[in-house]
């Protein structure tokens, strides 16, 4: 058993705060265990000039973390004035994952602003940002349905994701927090849609290998895990997006 | 009447969540109507260079906004790679108004670090900044002489802070929100003791002048407001700095 | 007395030297005891994106020191790639005192840049730059409405700042030198008009407080000085500026 | 057949000219095809910080493309004064692979710099750089070793990695140069060490997402071109380093 | 004799690698003993801001060495997010050499961009830049013309430049290589064209001096060297660029 | 005749204001005709890492414009957040200039830096800045022998600069101002010492060239004028630096 009590293929708690910030088109808190990300989604008329005149949309993230949102205080990107390598890498992966289950064409010409705030970190901060940002971008679109100002759903799919990884001890591992993150010998982010299709595989080996066979026992449990996450969002997302099917 | 019905020297509904972030020694959620700030001390057991080995300590302090913390989304200090005039003002005036009710001698040479994340903003964001980075920064010294490692309470006085400005038709007002902020003639900030002394001043005419009657009418509105936040400080405090007095 | 041999409520000797950079339109070096600044105005021939096609105009100030100013050599900001914080406060303090005296909508859609360059440094350099700013402003002004390009004067009062302070043992001062602002435990800047109206106040009590009693005191001394600088003013720009009443 | 004569599951043509700058510990030009890389190997006597009086080495690599390595001339970084996000994540990705094949309590308290420039880039530069800077490394290692500076072989096993990705009409493919690289639905890097294993593995479906089955079938084409690739390797590196088995 | 065997006024040997890389319109590996630089021109189809509409061409040219180009690795400037005044200098000086022979008008409006980027240091890769960067201009410049995009060729003359300099011993010397430009009191640059012109003259005494007799033996020595480096460049140009005479 | 009204081989008029600022060891104000710098020296007590436990001193050099020391006024480098090609080159150039005359050794292990800020510029502002910085660096330099601090003087020889030109109408020119220096077809910057040995050459053809004929004609003006230069500085200086022979 896990240190925290948890089966090797059981997720931590998950809820969804939706509407926690009044200001943006979709708004969603999700914690993840100790993990809460604040999941902001504006939208905006107008996209990036490699875009203009083209008639498609855009979906892009951005993410960060509170100084304080880890156990040690961390610098401020703002003040070093420049943004680590891993920010950067985890803000295209979101905006990568959310473009591959929406039609930009259908969502026409304007940009959705993902913005992924962690107030508290407990591992799986990268995953919780892309399932929570899933539901503030389904929301937003929502809103544009309803308004008429978006004819067709653009949604293509549900999506989350969440990590595994290999614990030396304890094996393959579901949903990994802070500690086991730091103890893994691998560590895997996989992205899935609701109909169980791959949109991003991310397995690393941070001074370590793993064969074929692990690579199988490890995208096992995040199926199973990305599919009870997707069942949470349906359930709390209801009808504020009546189109998606 | 204001637009929200509050009378012209009435705060708005004001609550403190303590404990609010899970890693700092101190953290609260302070919430000033629809402003709500996430206010975290983080104690460092070294000070800056300029003062190494002369046996004080330190306070100081960082100010942001989520980009969706606005009516408008506005662009990351981060991506910019500098941070904003507005905001250097505002993280050194919560910096030097905590320093003016904590003696840096009995705080040994520690620093406190003071994060104000603005989540939610709907003006007076620098006034809520300090009135709740002095709960975090209490709660966490609270924890130091607790544990032992500060004999005696730094700690000098409390501390709370308000907005007050001029319409040109409500005449004075008390804890401005955004639109009556935006229209405001006279701008003030008041920073204040628990004993009634100022701790700094403020005020402001964006195009606009005031005269010394106008100055005192302001003051005396001020006053009052601090002293109910201050009220409520020292309700929700309890007894989680107990040598305070 | 003060160590300079001033009472207490003594301006340092003050003069303006009119025309000192040939190619500015308004250029002066204001001189105050040892503090000297040159303060250039230059108009351009528009407005920044946030203005245009207004018809209003705009009044921006920025602020620098030479590296050998203070007794200190400091590193250039242009070396450090970065403004600091103090400089950003003060430039946008300037920007801010200056517009709030001139109709913008008068001065049409131009913008004025101040320049207000320490060469010399001994305290009240913020207040000393918006005294000689105004010079400069208006003087620009002054040509520009001799040439016909304005029909009307956008100047609607004189203005002037200076320094107040609060010494332990000497109490309230004015006008402060390098050494008496270092010692000094209240600080506080005041910038007025000719007709006596606040534009804005800053007072700081730097690891101190102060009473409504102290404020009332560095207010009157104030006062007295802007008027003395102010009288400086209108002797110096004589009918440079002839519609100005 | 591909629009370049090859199978689908056939790698370009690939040279490895070792000893290509003189200067460094380790120098080779890795040639894929029409993609040049100049990977350098570099030894520094020291540690990063973190890392200082642990007895443990580092591996480290920076990656860049000429500005006219591609077909459009592309902005220099040290120009525009930033790293971008596609460069930070390759040079983590290239300094992670290393590490994973390299016991670094046996490289001891030294830093192994690795610099990857394209000097002509037509797909897959980060496989290209991996496969390269592997070899450039191992002779680093291999002079270190001779010279008796380190006694017992660090490096695990052999390293390369590949591209491979699945297009719209050709299904999957090995080895992708720009062109298809461009036009394909998936792309995967893979990254494998010489006995089979997993380094890293990274699948993004860009607007599109992929099978299980899809997964296999790229997995599978990447161990074959990985395997070649390991062959050459060694061929060239013959015995420069002696002791790896 | 000088240490690599040269004589006093003898060049190191010298080779051009015309089309080195395949995207450029121009590219040239320049070998000037054990310094070699990359040397890769493009065309851009129109001109700065300053430039726009007036009908006259732009060349401008940036310079970068790789890390381990030296013998100590040095830190990339994307890295360090600034370029070095080093840098600055060599680029200016390249782009300036280059526009002395061209007529910009004839050009038209387009700029070209000169990369020369250092993959080997041994001295003197200022100089090889622009005798390389000349030849590759020359090869873009004749693409141009034979396809008929340019009328009339814009190059006036051939251009070549080498660094000359006293050795306290061994006196006056051409083309110093890295460790006689290290001991070097006099260290001069030269920059002709093929008839004989200065173009650019950079004579530097760090921490000496020199007299017009010492300066009229360095420029004589220069002479000889370029007329050399330019009898090279007219052979391997050949018929690339038929209509320069 | 020049439209100025001086000879082709004539010096606009010069002045040195000595102890022009109040807290720099050395402070110049030099004026050659409208050009005006503010040159200052600063001496501390420490050498750059590189220098550090040699024994030896160092000079170096900043350079920088007031914004509106020009007829349009130029954007502050601090304000960009870089220091612009022109003025590295500068200041490298006023360090080395310096450092040609003083014996570093005997200077001992501290560094003068020298600040050159061009208040009013009319053309020839780096070689003024050179001329005045020589005074400003020699008078700190004084004061150190003085004090005891020194007991040898360093410096070896008297230093200025001048800039001389081609004109395509009134031919060499000596001392150009901003106009002429906008239409010389050559700009050459000539550094020498009082012994009349040259320190730096810096001979430019911007779309132009020139012969030997022509440097022998722009050397012989510099010398006339540079001698006069440093006349006027052994008047200036009289026995501020009383062991300098």
């Amino acid at each position: 058993m896990r240190h925290d009590g948890r089966q090797h293929d059981e997720l931590r708690p998950i809820t969804f705060d939706l509407d926690f910030i009044s200001h943006p088109e979709g708004s969603v808190l999700i914690t993840a265990g100790n993990t809460k990300v604040i999941c902001n989604a504006s939208v905006e008329d107008r996209v990036p000039p490699f875009l203009r005149g083209g008639g498609k949309g855009w979906i892009t993230a951005e993410y960060s973390m509170l100084p304080r949102a880890t156990n040690q205080r961390t610098i401020r990107e703002s003040s070093k004035g420049k943004i680590s390598g891993r920010t950067m890498e985890i803000q295209r992966l979101i905006g990568r994952a959310l473009r591959a289950v929406v039609d930009l064409e259908k969502l026409g010409e304007r940009t959705i602003w993902i913005d992924c705030d962690v107030i508290q970190a407990d591992g799986g901060t990268r995953t919780a940002s892309i399932t929570g940002a899933f539901l503030a971008m389904a929301i937003a679109i929502g809103k544009l349905i309803k308004a008429g100002t978006i004819k067709t759903n653009p949604i293509t799919d549900f999506l989350a994701a969440i990590s595994v990884g290999i614990d030396k001890e304890q094996g393959i591992l579901l949903d990994l927090n802070y500690e086991e993150d730091s103890s893994a010998e691998v560590d895997m982010n996989v992205i899935m849609t609701g109909s169980g299709r791959f949109v991003e595989l991310q397995g690393t080996g941070e001074e370590a290998t793993f064969s074929r066979e692990d690579l199988n026992g490890l995208l096992g449990l995040a199926e199973k895990g990305i599919q009870e996450l997707i069942d949470k969002q349906k359930e709390v997302l209801g009808d504020s997006l009546p189109e998606l099917k």
